[in-house]
C-alpha cells in the first residue's frame, strides 16, 4: 500500500512551453502534442493551459527536452507561420514535487516566504492532491518546508552568526541550551550552521553543538557573504536568519545583499542604524520589497523593551515628546559607582572594563558616541532625521589623550583623575554624578534636539538612584506627560545582550 | 490596447473533475474531451492534468456544467466501466481570475492568510500571467487582495470594535485620527466595519468614521457573533480582526468561533485568559491550527510592554524568578493618595472612580480579584497551570459589605473609612500603603505561588514612590537578579488601555 503522505520528487525534469493565441478551446491540440511526443518516444508528464491567456505547458524527461522541442516545432510548423504559436522553448533543470496536503495554502504561504517559485502548480481538489514543478535547486528546500507543513514536523531556522566575541559565543551557548525546550514547545529548531569571524567562517548544515568553537578554530574558508550566500543555496536552507554581533563597519555594508538573498536580519552592530539618513532608509525600502525584517531591539538598552515600545507609541499616534535617560549601562556603572566610593575615576573605570561593562574599546563608551548613537537610533524610530552630527555629545576625554591609540590611553586613565574628583567635588550636596541622553525639542518637525552629557542630579531623584550597570529611560508622551513610562534594568554585559538577541531572533521565528 | 495590469474576473463557471487511473500519457484524452464538449456545443475553458497522479479540470460556464457532465459520462462510458474513469462531477459556483503578476507568491501568501483556497493555479511563467480559480464566494475578497499586491495598494484591514464604553469609543476615535497616517507611512488601511455592544451591532462597509456613535444608536441589528461572521463574508472582507473591550463573560465564548471563521483577536477583556487552564489551551490550539493570532498587552499593565516582554524573556531561557509589583492604576492612584492625603478613605475612593481609574464595578478592583487576574495571567505566560482559586488575595472588602449590590455598595464607602484609617495610622514611620501582586515559588515546578496583599513600604522605597495611577512591574531573573527589570507607567484610564489595544491591532495590521 502506497504511503499516502510520502513526499515524491521527480527530478531531472524539463518544462516545454507553447506560448501563442487563440488556443482556447481549439479541439485536439493537447493531443497532437501529446502524440507527436509519443511517436518521438518521448514520454510526457503534465500539461496545462491557461483559462484567459494562452499556453501550454508540457513535463518530459530533460534528456528529452531538446528533442521534444524540436518535434514540436516541426509539429506545428504551420501554427508558427501563421503566428498562432509564438514560442516553443524549454525550461530545464525542474523538478516536480507531488503529495497530500489538507492545507495547501500554508504551504505555499511558507515555500512563498522562502523565496521558492512553482514553475507549475496542480491539484486533484476532492483528494487534497498537490503537484509543484519548481527549479532544481529549490527542490530539496521545498521538500522540507512541505514536510514541516504536512508531518507538523518542527519549522527549521537557520542562523548565521556573525561575530562570536562576548556576545556571539554567549548567544551560541544559549542558543544550544534552549534550542530542545524551543523544538518541544514552539515546534521550532533553531540550527546554527555558520559562524563567522572577520577572517574565518565555518559552516555546519546539521547544525553546530556544544564544540563549535574547535570547529571555528579549524575551519579554513576565508570569511566572505559570497561563501555565506552560496552555502545556503547549495544545501537549500530554508528560513534564514543572519545575527551581526560585531562592531564592524564593514560587514554592515553586507546588509542588503543578504536581504536580496533570503536572509533576515539581526544585529546588536550599531552601526547601519547610524548611518546616513539615506542610506537607513534604502535598507528598509530593500527589506519591504523583499519582505524581510530587519531586528535590533539590543541596539539600545541591550535587551529592554524599548525600540518595539517606542515604534508602537509612535505609530498609534501617542506623540512622544521627550525621552530622556541613561542609555549605557558602562557609564552607569562607572558613574554609580564613582559618585559614592571614595575611589579614583581611573580605578572605577578599570573595574568596569574589567566586570565586561565597557565597548570593547572603552573610548567608545567614555566619548558619548556610544550613547550618541542609541540616541540618534531612537530619535529614527519617531522617523526624525537627524545624523550624528547633530548631536551634542560632551566628551568624557579630553582633547590631549583624544590622539592616543587604544592601549597608550587605557595606560594614561589616570590623567583623567584630577578632573572628574574635581567635578565630583563641585556639585551640590547629596547630588551625584549621571551620564544621560536627552531627545526633546518639537519632534513634530523633521529634526529633534539631541543631547549627551554628564550632570549632576539628587541622589534620591529616580536617575539618581539608579544602581549597578542600569540603564533607564524615561518616555514622555502626551497621554504620559507628568509621569512618564519607565523602563529600567540591565544595560550593559554580554549575558543580557545575547539575550536580547536571541529575544529578536524568536520573534522572527515566530513569524516565520 | 488591454491593459496589461487588469485583473480579469469570469464569473459564473463550474469545473468539471475527471478523476481515474493511468491516464498519465495516454494520447488523446484531452482531445476528445474538447471534442465532446465542442459537439455539444459547450465552451471550455481551463484543463488541466496531473503529472503524479491522474485526474483533469475542465472550465465551463455555470449553465454549461450538468450537461457538460451528462456529456463526459456519455462519451468516457468504457473507461468508466473498466475503472479506467472513477469519477466525472461537477463544482459549481466558481470564478476565474486573470491577471499578470510578478510576485506570484506573496499574493499566493494573502490569499492563504484570508483562508482563500485556488481550486485551480496556472501560471504562464515567461509572462508572469497567472490564472486562478477560486469559489465565488471569495471571488470579490481575492481580487481587493491581488489588487493591493499587484498595484502595492494599502493593504486593508477591517476591525470589529465590540464594546464601545469608555476604552472602546477611545479606541475608535484614535483609530480615526491616526488612519491617515498610517495608510500613507505603513501603507495598511484600518476601516472599522462594524461596532457592537451587548444588544445591538452596527455595520459599515466602507468604514465608520466620526459620526459612528449616530450609526449605532440606529442600528436595528441585534447584535450576534452569527451577524458578524456573515457580514463578513458576505462582503468578503479580508485581514479580519475582532476587538473586544468589553468586560463581558459572555462574549469570550465567541472567540474560537471567531478564530475559526478568519478572525484574529484583540481584547482589553481580561476574562479567557483567567478562564481554567484547559479552556486557555483549547483557544490556544485552535489559532495555532488556524494559523490566527489573539494578542492581549493591555490584559496587564494597560499599554505598558509587559507581556511580550516577559514572553520573549520566559522563551529565550531567561528563568524568571520572581514578579512583583502594583498591577492595579486604581488602586495604585487610591493608595499613593490615600497615604500621604489627610482624606478619608471612602473621599480617595470616590475620586477614583470620578477620574475613571476605576472598574466599572469598583468592587473588581477593590476586592483585589483585578489584581489577581493580572498576576494568574502573567503566571500563564511563564507555562505555569495556576487556576484563580490558587491566588491568595486579600480583599479590601469587608464580608458585610460583600453582599450588598453596586449602588448600595457605592453609597456605603464610608463604612470603610475606620477601618482603613486604623491600618494607615498603625504603620511604622515614613511607611505608606501599596496594594501588591506577587508571583514567587519555584516557577520551574508546574504551578507558583500567587499573593495578592496590602502591604506597608518605606516611603523612599521604588513602590513607596509610585506616583499618580502609575503600575510597576519588576521582573527578577537569574541574570536580573539584584536589579530587576523595571517597567513603570500610567496603568488605568480609557485613553492609555485604549492606545494598547491600539498598539495590538498595530501588531496584528503589520504581520498580515
Amino acid at each position: 500500500m502506497k504511503n499516502k503522505n510520502e513526499i515524491k520528487i521527480l527530478k531531472n525534469r524539463s518544462i516545454i512551453k507553447f506560448e501563442g493565441k487563440d488556443f482556447l478551446g481549439e479541439v485536439g491540440i493537447d493531443g497532437r502534442i501529446f502524440k507527436a511526443l509519443t511517436y518521438a518516444r518521448i514520454s510526457v508528464g503534465v500539461i496545462s493551459q491557461q483559462a484567459v491567456e494562452n499556453g501550454i505547458s508540457v513535463l518530459v524527461n530533460e534528456s528529452d527536452s531538446e528533442k521534444a522541442v524540436n518535434c514540436l516545432i516541426e509539429e506545428f510548423e504551420n501554427e508558427r507561420k501563421s503566428g498562432k504559436v509564438s514560442q516553443i522553448f524549454s525550461i530545464n533543470n525542474v523538478s516536480v514535487l507531488g503529495f497530500v496536503a489538507p492545507d495547501f495554502n500554508k504551504i505555499m504561504s511558507e515555500l512563498a516566504r522562502n523565496n521558492i517559485f512553482p514553475l507549475i502548480l496542480n491539484q486533484v481538489l476532492a483528494e487534497n492532491r498537490i503537484n509543484l514543478v519548481v527549479t532544481s535547486s529549490q527542490d530539496e528546500k521545498s521538500k522540507n518546508i512541505i514536510e514541516a507543513e504536512i508531518f507538523s514536523k518542527p519549522k527549521t531556522v537557520h542562523l548565521a552568526i556573525i561575530g562570536h566575541g562576548r556576545v556571539g559565543s554567549t548567544l551560541i551557548d544559549q542558543v544550544l541550551q534552549k534550542s530542545e525546550d524551543i523544538r518541544n514547545r514552539k515546534k521550532i529548531d533553531l540550527k546554527i550552521v555558520a559562524v563567522a569571524n572577520s577572517r574565518k567562517i565555518a559552516f555546519n548544515k546539521d547544525g553546530f553543538n556544544a564544540n563549535w568553537a574547535d570547529e571555528v578554530s579549524v575551519a579554513e574558508e576565508k570569511s566572505s557573504v559570497e561563501s555565506l550566500i552560496h552555502f545556503s543555496q547549495l544545501h537549500q536552507l530554508e528560513n534564514l536568519i543572519v545575527v551581526d554581533n560585531t562592531t564592524s563597519k564593514d560587514f554592515v555594508k553586507n546588509y542588503t545583499r543578504l536581504a536580496d538573498n533570503g536572509f533576515d536580519l539581526v544585529s546588536s552592530n550599531k552601526i547601519f542604524n547610524t548611518a546616513p539618513i539615506s542610506e537607513y532608509r534604502d535598507l528598509r525600502n530593500v527589506l519591504t520589497k523583499k519582505n524581510k525584517k530587519y531586528l535590533y531591539e539590543t541596539n539600545v538598552g541591550a535587551g529592554l523593551p524599548l525600540i518595539d515600545t517606542i515604534k508602537l507609541l509612535h505609530l498609534s499616534g501617542e506623540n512622544i515628546t521627550r525621552i530622556k535617560g541613561v542609555f549605557s549601562g558602562s557609564l552607569s556603572y562607572i558613574f554609580n559607582n564613582f559618585s559614592v566610593r571614595e575611589e579614583k575615576f581611573s580605578t572605577i573605570v578599570k573595574e568596569a572594563i574589567e566586570k565586561g561593562f565597557t565597548s570593547h574599546d572603552p573610548r567608545e563608551d567614555l566619548s558619548g558616541n556610544d550613547v550618541a548613537k542609541k540616541l540618534l537610533i531612537l530619535a529614527r524610530e519617531l522617523d526624525l532625521t537627524n545624523e550624528l552630527t547633530d548631536i551634542n555629545i560632551q566628551s568624557l576625554i579630553p582633547e590631549k589623550l583624544g590622539k592616543l591609540n587604544k592601549n597608550e590611553f587605557l595606560n594614561s586613565l589616570d590623567l583623567l583623575d584630577s578632573y572628574f574628583e574635581e567635578i565630583k567635588k563641585n556639585q551640590k550636596e547629596n547630588h551625584v554624578l549621571r551620564f544621560i541622553g536627552e531627545l526633546h525639542g518639537d519632534l513634530q518637525q523633521e529634526k529633534g534636539e539631541l543631547d549627551v552629557q554628564l550632570i549632576s542630579v539628587p541622589a534620591n531623584s529616580e536617575i539618581g538612584q539608579l544602581k549597578g550597570s542600569d540603564s533607564i529611560f524615561k518616555i514622555y508622551t502626551e497621554n504620559y506627560g507628568e509621569n512618564p513610562l519607565v523602563i529600567r534594568g540591565a544595560g550593559a554585559g554580554a549575558k543580557v545582550a545575547a539575550r536580547g538577541v536571541f529575544g529578536d531572533i524568536l520573534r522572527l521565528s515566530e513569524n516565520k
